[in-house]
């Protein structure tokens, strides 16, 4: 079903889980695929930052990657139609959403300005027109939604049909729900910040490996005057997971959640933060201070997501202390 | 066309311009009609706050008003139709948008989680699901968008053709271009904030009193922890207005707006600001500090928004000092 899409772009496979087991590529497609051995093969001590049995291991294929544009999507998902019965191109539209600047210092009501048929609307300041660098494009999914184990549990038969023909940019200092299903990103400008953090096997959550990047990713892009924009494109949702086993993945992460988000809210970065890299070790050090209080978990998730960094710059010396092109630090 | 939906409301017809012209209001509407020698008996010397030959001088309606939810229409606006061909009850979904409450501190990719079909996505505190009361439902426009004089100029045939089937909060800490031509509210709730300024006749702008309207009410409501929504219901809107008379209007607005944006965005009221009146006081001392020295204008501005909250305490003595019962002074 993807074929048509996929198969002009570059793949990175991240095989989880038993690594004797084999997974079968179809024909026709450019892939690389690793599996845990090669991970750990390749980074050595430092795979310790990659989780194991979670989908937080698919963040070891951003690191490795060597392209521009990163879409990462999960394996219950498939081609979703528009409203009139054409199949959605995921990936186009994504490009097009990284493509276009992003608005996120004054909420435009008409939605995306830089659209077909759309434009900034009355009232909007001149001066803000121009909008910022879009680093993230979070596409939404029909069918099943993706909620957590309770809501699940509570709306067994709930299906997401509205197809919301919109897309939009997160307002700065708005903290949002970034889903790892159906996600593109300029790696260039936030790659280093696309750490899903310790999750699953060994660990005491799961679940929350897209939520930690998503708070860290924005206050990063908030930061450094970066864009976020979500909306279209939708993917097909085909199979909700075990809400008993999501509860047991979720439950510390619900509850540590509501410090975690006012930590992220009012969390600031120094001006000397003029990397994604010396962003995200000063936000490294700020988790430890402030959250390893709430269990040593984050004392843990604080010195892999030093390591995340090093492994990175390691993966990729020629960008590790690239300053931004437009530079425009806020 | 619009009988079957506003019969069942109460009507309040502010007529602009020359008081001898006669309006004639269609058979079987329960009204009130207000003229300029209506305004200037009911006021007296506090009638220089209602704007004369613009549409601000709807405001009035606002302030004679008894009812608990406003919906205020411009003269051009039709009914609009849905994508099923089905005519939309514009009022209803202001009354929905009203009743349920909104998301102001974390963004809900799902859009309004409230609505049939949706709900809080995975990641979303719980903590903040129960919301907060609603005091803003601003409505979009199919057909002729509402743009500037100079977007107007650029893009004479731009029509809005887009269905966007979604409403949203728009985020604590975000300013947002309120447009008056399809806007409810909760007068108890934000009422005095409503007020859409100093313009048209003997003044140096126009086309800014919804503009200034929500700015004002936006401070206000991230203050008092009350939220705004924006999207559905949509309204057809039939005639553009002409670009050149608008760019008159619109020209001083255009640069004043790039020293006011600032000003709002920094703006902060004290603690004891617990009622909506109290916040526009101290929003009306912090114009004529701040941007007094834009220009005299604003002096002026400040001095009517004084008198505005006079006039609305003198024709609602019940209301002038109510606490808000929720309390939830942010």
């Amino acid at each position: 079903m993807w074929r048509p899409f996929f198969q002009p772009y570059h793949l990175i496979i991240v095989q989880d889980g038993d690594p004797s087991r084999t997974i079968k590529v179809p024909e026709g497609f450019d892939y690389e695929l690793y599996n845990r051995n090669d991970i750990n093969k390749i980074l050595g001590p430092k795979a310790s930052c990659i989780s194991f049995k979670d989908s937080a291991c698919r963040c070891f294929g951003y690191m490795v990657s060597k392209k521009k544009y990163i879409f990462t999507i999960d394996d219950d998902c498939f081609v979703a139609k528009d409203p009139s019965g054409k199949e959605i191109n995921a990936l186009e539209q994504h490009i097009k959403n990284l493509l276009s600047p992003s608005t996120p210092f004054f909420f435009n009501t008409l939605y995306d300005p830089y659209r077909d048929g759309a434009d900034f609307v009355r009232g909007y300041p001149f001066s803000l027109r121009e909008g910022v660098p879009t680093a993230v494009s979070h596409g939404l999914w029909l069918n099943i939604p993706d909620y957590d184990a309770p809501t699940q549990l509570v709306k067994p038969r709930e299906r997401n049909t509205r197809y919301v023909d919109a897309v939009m940019t997160i307002p700065k200092g708005t903290l949002f729900p970034m889903c790892g299903m159906n996600l593109g990103f300029n790696r260039e400008l936030i790659g280093p910040a696309m750490y899903f953090g310790l999750m699953g096997d060994g660990q005491p959550i799961g679940r929350y490996d897209d939520m930690w990047a998503g708070w860290c990713t924005k206050v990063i892009c908030d930061h450094l005057g970066l864009g976020i924009k979500t909306g279209l494109p939708y993917i097909w949702h085909s199979k909700a997971s075990n809400p008993f086993v999501n509860l047991k993945k979720e439950y510390k992460g619900i509850y540590w959640q509501e410090e975690l988000i006012p930590f992220f809210q009012s969390a600031t970065l120094s001006k000397d933060c003029t990397t994604v890299q010396k962003c995200y070790l000063e936000l490294a050090k700020q988790v430890k201070a402030k959250l390893g209080k709430v269990d040593d978990y984050f004392n843990k998730l604080a010195d892999a997501m030093v390591t995340w960094i090093e492994a990175w710059d390691e993966l990729n010396p020629s960008g590790a202390s690239t300053e931004l092109a437009n530079g425009s630090i806020k």
